[in-house]
């Protein structure tokens, strides 16, 4: 069954020649009716054009389309990047008989090449005539790069009586770090809400989810994840009970889509919560668990499944944090393999080696130092990882 | 010809049985006299108990030998740790007929696990009796771990009419990064200094040298650089031109050293050069250049041969300093690939692919927002690297 859009949502997804093989990469996403929209954005200072296209338009608070490319990021293009984005906006606008300001962008691929655009504009008929309710996957096949799977998640909740749906479609694979990466992320929804109760309720979100994951440290140019609002269901989000219900539902749907960027990590062949506890803070325990879950060594120890506690250690040493270097406890799952900063014998790595040969486990590190604790997501380096990498462009 | 170390010192390496293959992996090195010794240690927090006992000891200023070992690096090692590094020096000092408290502890290798003591304290005897003056090579290989080759340089430079040597052995291959890594290096020279003035003039050397090269952005428990100066060239450091001198020679062998470790970094099969330029300030321009060195998409284009100057623009973007997006330009050699964060063709990516199948090579990043520069060397991400570290204790 495929999936189905939000009600007074479609999608569309085709292919207009940007990727050499003839896959979808070129969406839309269009809201029947004005909608109220959020977004958060990349903190790279590196920005590419649609998303300084976007950061301008989401002033208004106003959305109607979004139009998103894959094969080609649109950064480092100068100014004619910015035109190229602006025309990718009018056309869709123009077709669709909408303000060309209620238009947003997003592009992911190879920074640093001009948009195709004569492919794009002679794409946008094809584009819009593709719209429907059950859209859903061609666009989140259109969004894709190294993703070998497409990332959708529909859910929905009640705010009283008042039935309320969310749909996230999102794209990752490499490049993922804090602070999001060449992630795309676009959320369908039919809460009434005003642009700043979404603004609020999306930053949220993204601080639970996207920013809690990891792939290789490298932050993207192009990170763009935007909410669309349209009201449709009635379901307000600032009653009372709307606001928790709303939130703890777009949690889930970014938490879900999250986990999904990070299994589908560039060669990734685990999916690992590194749970950082006991330290003096939150952002101590957050920056522990980044710096750990960051690591090549630790990276390269998950994919052989070695139990390498050491390398653990060693990474949480040099995390610039609070630690006491002689109280350091690491557990995978449930099997502590290093209490005290010491190994706790052969049969306990035996076991914590054959945890590591499942596809998904935690480890967490107890630095015995405070009561704050965070977690973060990430994958192993494979040696495809390396392979996708460098064979990216050719 | 053998490399020998500089008059007064002598040199051993033998196998103890701690590595698996029969390799040297017990290494002593031994100054006929009492000799300045200066230090500089890893930054993590986590640091092994042969640092531990090394940075006690330092304190008197004064060394007579250092005794090393690979294959286990004694660290999270607890109490046990400190007893079993004492117990190497003790074990040298009484057969050397000296004073435990000169004798300095180096260990690398795997953490967590205890030192195989009577295999060490078995070995002590054929350790000391294979000291040399021409035992330099055999130490180097003693001290190697993923090392494919051993990292010796011996120089010579005059101070007055006095001519003076500085012979130094390390060893490095992963877990490189600022403020060193488990890296070891050991130099020896006869000029005399006191204490101090060694010191100081080691500090500004690897700060030039070991600090400004980065593998994969790991750092160690072990690092440790040791400098013993024995006097017998009676070469003053602290003499009107010593000073400069014996800087200036002291820095091309560590610098040397630095190239050799880079270029024989784990699974590396390139050695390149990232200058930024134009920074606002040399902190800055360290700092940008870490980022891109440290960057596993940038390290892995390196490998592929591909020129993608947007990872290098990406990781320039998240580096956390004062740039403007719009004014970086980016060289392959004196090959310009981007200016003004635009491409400049077809061609100019052309010759720096050409650029990019050398073995070594400069990647120049001007910011054009200041005056200030800086240099790290760096290598690539291969198969290799991972397959290294994936297997590492196996």
């Amino acid at each position: 069954m495929k999936d189905v859009l939000c009600p007074g949502f479609k999608a569309a997804g085709i292919a207009s020649g940007l990727k050499k093989n003839k896959a979808e990469d070129l969406g839309l996403i269009f809201s029947e009716t004005p909608a109220a929209i959020a977004g958060v954005f990349t903190q790279n200072q590196v920005q590419a054009a649609p998303v300084l296209l976007d950061r301008e338009r989401i002033k208004s608070g106003l959305g109607r389309a979004i139009v998103a490319n894959s094969g080609n990021a649109n950064c480092c293009t100068g100014e004619k990047g910015i035109r190229d984005a602006e025309a990718m906006a009018n056309a869709v606008a123009e077709q669709l008989a909408i303000n060309e300001k209620n238009v947003f962008v997003a592009s992911t691929g190879v920074i640093g090449l001009p948009l195709p655009m004569e492919k794009i504009i002679a794409a946008v008929p094809d584009l819009i005539a593709a719209l429907r309710a059950d859209g859903t996957d061609a666009f989140a096949r259109a969004i894709m790069t190294t993703d070998t799977v497409k990332k959708v998640v529909a859910r929905q909740g009640k705010i009283g009586d008042k039935l309320f749906h969310i749909t996230g479609i999102a794209k990752g694979a490499g490049m993922i770090c804090p602070d999001m990466a060449t992630m795309l992320c676009f959320i369908c929804t039919d809460v009434c809400a005003t642009t700043d109760a979404l603004q609020r309720a999306l930053k949220r979100s993204v601080n639970s989810s996207f920013n809690r994951i990891t792939i290789d440290g490298d932050t993207s140019t192009n990170d763009t994840v935007l909410l669309m609002a349209n009201g449709w269901s009635q379901a307000d989000i600032e009653s009372p009970q709307g606001g928790p219900a709303f939130q703890s539902l777009l949690d889930a749907v970014l938490i879900d889509l999250a986990r999904q960027l990070v299994k589908d990590g560039e060669g990734a062949t685990k999916l690992v919560e590194v749970a950082v506890k006991g330290a003096a803070s939150e952002k101590e325990a957050h920056q522990a668990a980044q710096t750990i879950a960051n690591s090549p060594l630790f990276k390269t120890a998950l994919f052989g499944e070695d139990a390498n506690w050491g390398r653990i250690a060693a990474a949480l040493g040099r995390a610039d944090i609070y630690i006491n270097p002689n109280t350091i406890d690491i557990a995978f799952d449930d099997v502590v393999i290093c209490r005290n900063t010491s190994a706790c014998g052969l049969e306990a790595e035996a076991q914590a080696a054959k945890i590591m040969q499942q596809p998904e486990f935690t480890v967490t590190i107890n630095i015995n130092c405070g009561t704050c604790c965070a977690s973060v997501l990430t994958c192993d380096y494979s040696i495809d990882y390396v392979k996708i990498n460098a064979d990216y462009r050719s």
